[in-house]
């Protein structure tokens, strides 16, 4: 996460003139990686850009995006840009959900972070997450059908001890076909001239209050939107509680959250990692029980890392689930953040 | 279109080599358009490379390419490479015609560059126009079917008071289908070992003459194309004269054309721009009749934009044409450039 | 190949944070390629990014990545991350064989690294070459079609006047169709929950002996694929014998290697090139005779090169092939290095 900062400022205002900055970043890990029958070989280098600059206002904008994302980043997912001043930040692009923004995922597992049969350290927030798609399926199918139109939009602010967060999509998505043969195909709505069908919409609100070492906070969503495998329209709303909580060399987050509406999803999550000295341990432990399908699945993840300096850290980590025929999963490599 | 220009020559000179320079910039955008149905949101943003070195006789030579682009930029198209001196600048891949080196376009309307059903800003030049592809279809059908090749060569020189330009492809392309699953496929000729089929040859020159704030000049395009569509083959040439002045704050360009041969279309057009302190005002209006269809089509862009500082402006504005069924479209947003 | 070192290092520190650093360089080119039938224009410009950094313990690790492989670099080929340090340097993604990362392959003729109907300048190795593809046809079909699994590993260390290399692969493939639509496909295995299918095992070692401007070497190589297009598993080994020399102004290459076990095929080829001041010439001949087939080819290029200085020069060549109904090939363009 430590990013290079390019020395520009001597020379763009040497030429008199304000120019936002970028700056070039990203990451690398190279491992073997336990898939449930054999040890493989797995890795990766990405380069990401962080471009940012100050109006004479005091006004404060910007955007991100990775290089591996930069085409579809040109139709407005997969990358963000962002305003922000004494007002909040108002983001538009592959952003998350309202409660997403202010409670965050578990932590990461394994180099790889790791995702098993019932699913991964992601909480299972309904909106904006999954990289633009609405997860609006059963927990226990691991489908995820549901098609987000994207860029949305998310605010945040901080008003002392509290924060505050709302994000919603534009309900529209043109006709083209979502997915692709492993490329990342651009949904976009927004293009002029394209006839948009409403597929889906969706927007969420959440809350947070700090005190001392603890958080605690509440999100609602809502999302309306079409199951692309059956074709048929569903409501889904999720009420979620969180809590954060620092104690010592230990954080440990809770989330509880039900599915209402065409839904019926009780979840349950909790996760924790603790820091000494060089080396960091954590985990979760998430439940989750369709009771229109009478079915539930409890997944777990358990990992650790050793940081080297300079950006270097071994890290590892097993996950797995109760769903039957699933295996377990592991990896062990390396990580380098740039 | 502020660039921000790296400070790597000390750094490079102290290892006593004479590298060519990258310089990484961009640009963002977010906000609402309006599709002639919807608000719906849109976002974007883009990052750019830009290579510049001298050789030791004191030759320029470098390049360009977009992040987004970099894929297809492997094949000669959506990017560009030049080298230049006193004889003037030669610039290979993804570049304009020689009229539209010369000439330029309209001021562009909203922060998306707004097009309506008839047309956009775009000057319709019938070279190396349009991402490559040559427009010789009917102005009124909104149909760009017949394929350039690319790259193409483009000289432009100034002479004290003229300028000239001329380019030219190289009039062949590849047996492979042109366009693809939203993805940019590379047509790239030029492939060892690939038989290529004369599809297209296109070539331009242009000239202009500069007084004071005043410019006036003439372009020749000749095109000898497939209609992709109709399999047919078509001659089309077009002669456009362009005039530009500088009334105080206030810049006005017109231009006249004929496209002749296999089309006869008479198209005018005229485009202005004010600028009162960080308030710019600009739009167009464009009119073209195809005589062999007996069809004609007007169609006008209006927009605004506030100058922000450090990079950022407010950009809205409005585009509609007569075009029976379409409807006007319209956008405000911030734009960013990096 | 001179890279761009930005100078982020007083910044970096100034923060505290002895954070790896990325460099941005590139090359661009333009010119003129004779396919055997035509003149066409040739142009290209590529952007690539280079990290590196040093934990506290004095690991050095890093990877590189062009920016347009970078979409594929996500799922572990196209790209490369590796850790070094006494004990040699640790590679994956994207990497050669051993043999190769000892012996590389012949000087490359033309602006465009000419390919003629028999071959090019690459040497003829077994293991990841040919972008991660195993090339486990004969060589006189110019058909390569067993797909290796990749990422790769690949170990490199010197000990003094010997080097050493090895590297292997991991067996596995997923089960998805290899190839595209002109777009770079993730073969990525890896990928967790994806049941694997061995379609691909692979490993190398090669040694060399440095004395004076002397260097020879040998290697052995070993691959367990399936045809693609046979649909037919094969075992094919190599061994090569490699030497390398400088005499004067003049290198010299040669290596004789034979390939057996379900193939039987030797290969013989050598390349040179000389430096006069600001001028390079070099070429190579290559042969190959199929055994089982019996067939064989031979196949040759010749070019030169001048350096304009500043990372710029002129480039040309012309490779030919006796395979009936080729023709000879040939280019003649600028090329630039940032």
């Amino acid at each position: 996460m430590k990013k290079v900062l390019f020395a520009t400022t001597a020379l763009v205002f040497s030429a008199g003139i304000a120019a936002a900055e970028v700056s070039v970043g990203g990451d690398g890990r190279m491992g073997v990686v336990y898939n449930g029958d054999d040890w493989n070989f797995s890795s990766r280098i990405r380069v990401s850009f962080t471009a940012s600059g100050t109006t004479d206002g005091g006004l404060e904008f910007g955007g991100s995006v990775r290089a591996d994302q930069a085409i579809a980043a040109t139709r407005g997912t997969s990358a963000s840009v962002y305003i922000s001043g004494a007002f909040g930040k108002l983001s538009m692009g592959d952003v998350v959900g309202a409660p997403e923004a202010l409670f965050g995922d578990f932590y990461e597992v394994g180099y790889t972070d790791l995702s098993s049969a019932g699913g991964s350290n992601d909480i299972g927030y309904l909106t904006a997450d999954n990289g633009g798609n609405v997860d609006c399926t059963s927990v226990t199918t691991g489908v995820s059908a549901c098609a987000n139109s994207g860029p949305n939009l998310l605010y945040t602010g901080t008003f002392g001890a509290f924060s505050v967060a709302a994000s919603m999509s534009d309900g529209k998505v043109n006709g083209a076909t979502i997915g692709g043969l492993g490329v990342p195909v651009a949904v976009g709505n927004g293009t002029v001239g394209v006839t948009d069908t409403s597929v889906t919409q969706e927007y969420a609100i959440a809350g947070a209050y700090t005190f001392g070492n603890y958080t605690v906070g509440m999100g609602y969503e809502y999302s309306n939107g079409r199951n692309q495998l059956s074709g048929t329209d569903m409501d889904v709303d999720m009420i979620s509680l969180a809590g954060v909580g620092q104690f010592g060399n230990t954080s440990v987050k809770a989330v509880i959250a039900h599915r209402g509406q065409d839904a019926d999803v009780d979840w349950y999550g909790i996760g924790a990692s603790s820091v000494f000295g060089a080396t960091t341990v954590g985990g979760y432990i998430q439940y989750a029980e369709d009771n229109n399908a009478n079915t539930d699945v409890t997944w777990y993840g358990l990992g650790a890392e050793y940081d080297l300096g300079g950006g270097a850290s071994i890290k590892g980590g097993i996950a797995d689930s109760d769903v039957s025929g699933s295996d377990a999963v592991a990896d062990l490599g390396v990580k380098f953040s740039f």
